[in-house]
Formats: structure tokens, sequence, C-alpha cells
């Protein structure tokens, strides 16, 4: 058994075992027992050598992560744009390296500047809510995606995440065919981290924008972020097990996403372009 | 009705109503329902004129979470610190525009220095990893909780969930006293929003740091970002609906944390800190 403090664990593993205490109020001396839990890491992304963000995700499948994030953040509009991708361990987690090409860089430096907002003024926090809320790309208009596809891509989901089987602390991303079959599946300690494993994943299958992906899955709830990502991602369906926000209604209503929530068994809530579902 | 479109329900209401169509594979027709969508709100945070994070949130109890994140981000280390507080509507969001003392907004800008890290070198992004797992605080050793305490408090905090019982997307975070009553309770679609909500109405009410507060509960997983903030609050205890990461279990060993998964009904597992529970 690994114990918890293994430097090893920290870095490169999505999961780790540990003793834990199974404790009921009716039992005064629970026995310890082996539990397995879900690694958690800060993943630091650098472009050409600038640190942009960094995020707690599961150590793994971190290429796919930065290439979705670089993909869904607007940093870059398509795989060919990042000329290295290279991960490194730090003290505390791991370090992604990417190397863009140099417009787009100047653009993140742009952004960066931003943000930094370096003269005290009213206006830097309106930036920084448009940069929240930036206009997304509407998706292709096409239809005919079977709502019988879309429950059973989620079933099929629900039997393919075995770190959540495993651990119980991660969702995941998917996504199907129109006929509902899964293309690829991610997991992640983080719903958007999850997604953006996916698309990267996805890109680099050279799968988007061919018409071979008509739809996300999500194991959670959806949020203003996953609709966003899925718009930029330029698929047509975002299916979640649970319930969607206001303003992700909102903007997959912009985007020309349909939108379901609660999809569950052999039912679903739809909340936008109902349109697109076929019945039969 | 209201509308989503309606520009008022992105500004100041944690909910709003929208016509949805509930479908089932079996149902060809589906009629259209009324739904209730629980509102996400851009939400920039501004210290002294200079814009520091933009969330995505629930609006309402904005000045709790403005302080919660506040102390929980270690901006400022008490409610004195901060001399002005006030929420200003955009175009698109919430600005909160916070004043702190002046020692206090010079730490601030150090820190923004080094995440933008204007040349480029390796260390960048070592600094950005080193501030995600920043040191915490260990929290009082005092022990003595009683197990049967904490779980009566997430049963009571089950029932005190108005704004996911009507949307189910929002997540709640609860601080409780020894004997398990709650002491209040914060709804948010983000879950480390919720508890920094909660941590802020309870500095506001000067219950931190008197003993008051024996326990935080969350309706969510455990992630890292949760302990630390816990542990920041000076609170001993952390109970959790569903399970925690293991970088969560790691910090809330090394603070002292006891930290409580799983805890449904009659049972929970423990990951650390087992000592402080009482079984009697």
């Amino acid at each position: 058994m690994m114990s918890v403090n293994d430097e090893c664990s920290a870095k490169g593993q999505p999961r780790i075992h540990k003793v834990v205490l199974r404790v009921r109020t009716s039992r005064l001396e629970p026995l310890p027992e082996e539990d397995v839990l879900a690694e958690e890491t800060p993943v630091a992304l650098e472009y050409n050598g600038i640190a942009y963000a960094t995020m707690l995700a599961t150590p793994a499948d971190l290429e796919d992560f930065a290439l979705g994030f670089s993909l869904t953040e607007g940093i870059v509009e398509g795989p060919a744009e990042i000329y290295d991708l290279e991960l490194a361990s730090g003290e505390v987690g791991v370090i992604v390296r990417i190397e863009v090409a140099s417009e787009r860089f100047a653009r993140l430096k742009a952004r960066r500047r931003a943000l930094s907002g370096r003269t005290g003024c009213g206006l830097c926090g309106i930036e920084s809510l448009a940069e929240a809320v930036r206009p997304v790309p509407g998706v292709p208009q096409g239809g005919g995606v079977p709502l019988a596809a879309v429950l059973g891509a989620m079933r099929s989901l629900r039997a393919r995440q075995p770190l959540h089987e495993a651990t119980g602390a991660t969702h995941a991303a998917a996504l199907a065919a129109a006929d509902g079959s899964l293309l690829l599946v991610r997991e992640d300690v983080g719903r958007h981290n999850a997604l953006d494993k996916a698309i990267g994943a996805a890109a680099r299958a050279g799968l988007l924008r061919t018409g071979a992906v008509a739809m996300a899955l999500m194991s959670s709830r959806a949020s203003f972020e996953l609709v966003q990502k899925t718009a930029v991602a330029g698929i047509g369906v975002l299916a979640a097990v649970s319930a969607p926000t206001a303003l992700a209604v909102r903007l997959a209503e912009e985007a020309g996403i349909t939108l379901l929530g609660f999809v569950r068994g052999e039912g679903a809530t739809v909340y936008s372009r109902a349109d697109r579902l076929v019945t039969e």
C-alpha cells in the first residue's frame, strides 16, 4: 500500500490508497479500512515561459488538458498553433510548458495586462467581467440528433468512470457521436478540467469540426463555463446529469447549443434548442 | 413569470423561472413546463481600485462572499482590515469594490506581480504552484466533538438548502456549534464560494476564533481548497457529503483538521485526526 505522503503520488498517479476509519454512531471502536483517494495536484500552465494560470487537477491526461484549456480559453485556435508542450515536475505539482505562435503570445500578454490593471480605475472590474463572459462562436446548426442517443450515451458514460468508481471524488466528460456511441471519456476532480481534457483529446485525434462529435456529456451540473467550452469546440449538444444554471441556459440559447439537464434513465429536461433533437 | 433575458435577473436574484421541455424517449410531443433555475453571475472583486479576481457565483450574500474570500485567500486577517465594501452593477455582472489597509494592499500588489511574471523564467510556474499550496495555519487542537453532532448537523443542513431544493444547481456550506446546531448556512453554484460566504458571514457576526464554530459542513465533495479555507478560518472539523481528494487529506493532516467524508445518515468515513471525535 502506498502512503499518501509518498512523493510520487503527488506527481503522476491519479489515485492513491490510504487507511481510514469508517465510523457509525452505533459503533464505538471502528476498525481501520483501506480507502482509495483521487489525487489532486496543482498544475501550472506556462505559455512561452510566462505563468498564465494554476489549477488543481487530476494528474492524468495533462497533455489533453493543456491543449483543451488552450483551445477553450481562446489562447490558440487549433493544435497546430502549439509548437511544443512539455510536462515538468515542480516541487509541489506539475508545470506544463507550452510554446505557442508569437501572435498568439502577443494576444495573451495583452489579456494579462488588462487583468493586472496597473492603474486604479473603475473599468478594471468591467474588463474582467467582460472577459469572463466573452462572446463565443455559434455552433453549426445541423440537427437530427436522436434523444434516445443522448440518453444512451449518458448511460454508457456512467459505466466508463473508473476513477470515480474507485474514489467517488471525480467528474467525467465524454464526447459522443450522433448515434450515442462514446468517442472518448476523461475524468478529473474538476468538472471544467474534465471537459477541457476531453476537448483536448478530441482535437489531438482530429475529431473536432469534422462532424464526428455530436454531443458532450457531463456527469455533473452544467455551468456557464461548460457551455462556453462546448461552444468554442463547436459541439451542438451538451447533456448533464444534474441542473444547469440560468446563465448557462442563456449562453446555450445565444450559441445555438441544445442544453439538456437531469439526463437520467429514459428522461431529461431540455433547456434550449429542443428542435435539434429527434424522437423517433 | 420572469424571462431569463430579464435584465434584473442577472443582477440580484438567485433564482429565475423558465419554460422548459421535460422529455422521455417514450413521449413524442412533450408539453412545456415551468422550471426554476439558479442564477450564476460574474462577480469581479476589486481591491483599492485594482481588479483582483472574477468568479462566477450565485448573486446573493455577496458581502459575505467578499469578506470570506478576502479572509480565506489571506488578503486580510480580519474584518477590521476592510475599510469599505460596496457592490455595483456592471454591464454583465457585479463589481465588489473593497478598500483594505494600505499594508494589505502592498502585499496584494506583490502577489500580483509574482503572478504576472514579466520575464520568461522557469520559476514563474514554481511561484504559482507554491502560491496554490501556500502554507496554512494549524487549527486549535481542542477535541471532544461528538460524532453524533457532526452527523446530526449534516442531516439538518440537507433540510436548509432552499435554493438547491428549487433548482438542483447549488451547493451549501454550513457552520455549526459543537452540539451540531447550525449557526448559519450559505448556498452558491460554486462549493468554494458557498464556504467563503459562510466564513464571511461568521466573521461579520464575530463568531470566528471564539470557539463558537466547531465544524464546517459541505453538501459536496471535499477539495484541497475547502480544507485550506477551513484551516484559515481556524475551524477544527470539516465534514462533506461526498469524497475528499488525497491532497485535501494531506492538508487536513498538516493543519490538524478532522476531515470526514461520505457523511450520510448514521455513518461517515474519517480521513484525519479521528481523535478529536468522541462517540458517547
